[in-house]
């Protein structure tokens, strides 16, 4: 398993890492309870406050969990735990320990009260902004409050969903396009 | 240029193209004028009805053509297409007919009022469905209504923004941990 040397990460730049769009592991703890579920459907909405939108199925044993804590840790693993990113999805933490199940290593978070992976690329600290769209559509609004990083590889190999059991892996980075940005409409 | 021939593609079902995080092109018309803009924020947040959030900045000329038309479209162009992309973002609807600069084909929506652009692999043709996180957020909630999904090749490869001019490429797809999956889990 990866054992990430990590560091402090601007809040503001989370898109560098969500905004490409991989599949994310949400932990989060409530009463001496920890839970760890696998998110796909998440978006980037502020720079700063940082502010990322994610929709946590109400049959989640995690939406109590967040709903109640008021916080979580969006982690993004790295294509050597797919396997278990699926299997994270396809058991309820109603019935297992999944840190405990999986080999993972939760590390408490600094900003909030939920633990981070310690075995993902980056763990982003969030606390819960906004649940006004919460009943009507599972819509969770985080702020991420504390970022940390893996310092290498530069830039992770990520997983993808595409739904029914099909995964995308993040393939080849490049800024050759970067000259015909005008910086104020990045 | 593509010129790739198209299908129906059933509503509940785009998330297998939205869901892996590619940026997009967004498509708009009010009063016989159109626009392109270039959209990295968005996410699926239900599968029926068809439910798509995006974060377009009011600084967009888009956004007012989007509020007042109440529909876009949503399309996904390929790697072949990056250099254009990068340019639409480059420049403003206030200036330029994006269509007609960037030689792009606008198609008439068929279910709503905007114009889809051919060149692209998948074309998602939404109605504006709720207006009540714009003012806080520029978050558009829209229903996609009509979809269509070139017929090959099966999977595009497509592009994902990182902000500062870098972009990752879509990879490797796979279905190998397919077989790990309890489908009521999917």
């Amino acid at each position: 398993m990866n054992n990430y040397t990590k560091k402090d990460f601007p809040v503001a730049n989370v898109r560098r890492l969500l905004e490409p769009g991989p599949i994310v592991l949400v932990s989060s703890a409530w009463k001496g309870k920890s839970n760890i579920m696998t998110m796909g459907w998440h978006m980037v909405m502020e720079f700063q406050p940082s502010l990322v939108g994610c929709i946590v199925s109400s049959a989640n044993h995690s939406f109590e969990m967040i709903r109640k804590s008021r916080a979580c840790v969006i982690n993004v693993p790295t294509a050597d735990l797919a396997a278990t990113v699926v299997d994270i999805g396809n058991c309820s933490g109603r019935d297992v320990d999944k840190f405990e199940k999986f080999s993972l290593t939760p590390e408490p978070g600094v900003a909030v009260r939920a633990p981070a992976i310690r075995e993902c690329y980056a763990n982003f600290e969030c606390r819960l902004a906004d649940t006004r769209m919460v009943r009507k559509y599972n819509m969770f609004i985080f702020e991420v409050v504390r970022a940390r990083v893996a310092t290498a590889p530069k830039l992770p190999k990520t997983i993808h969903y595409r739904g029914d059991g099909e995964f995308m892996l993040s393939g080849a980075e490049t800024r050759k396009w970067r000259k015909r940005f005008r910086p104020e409409m990045l």
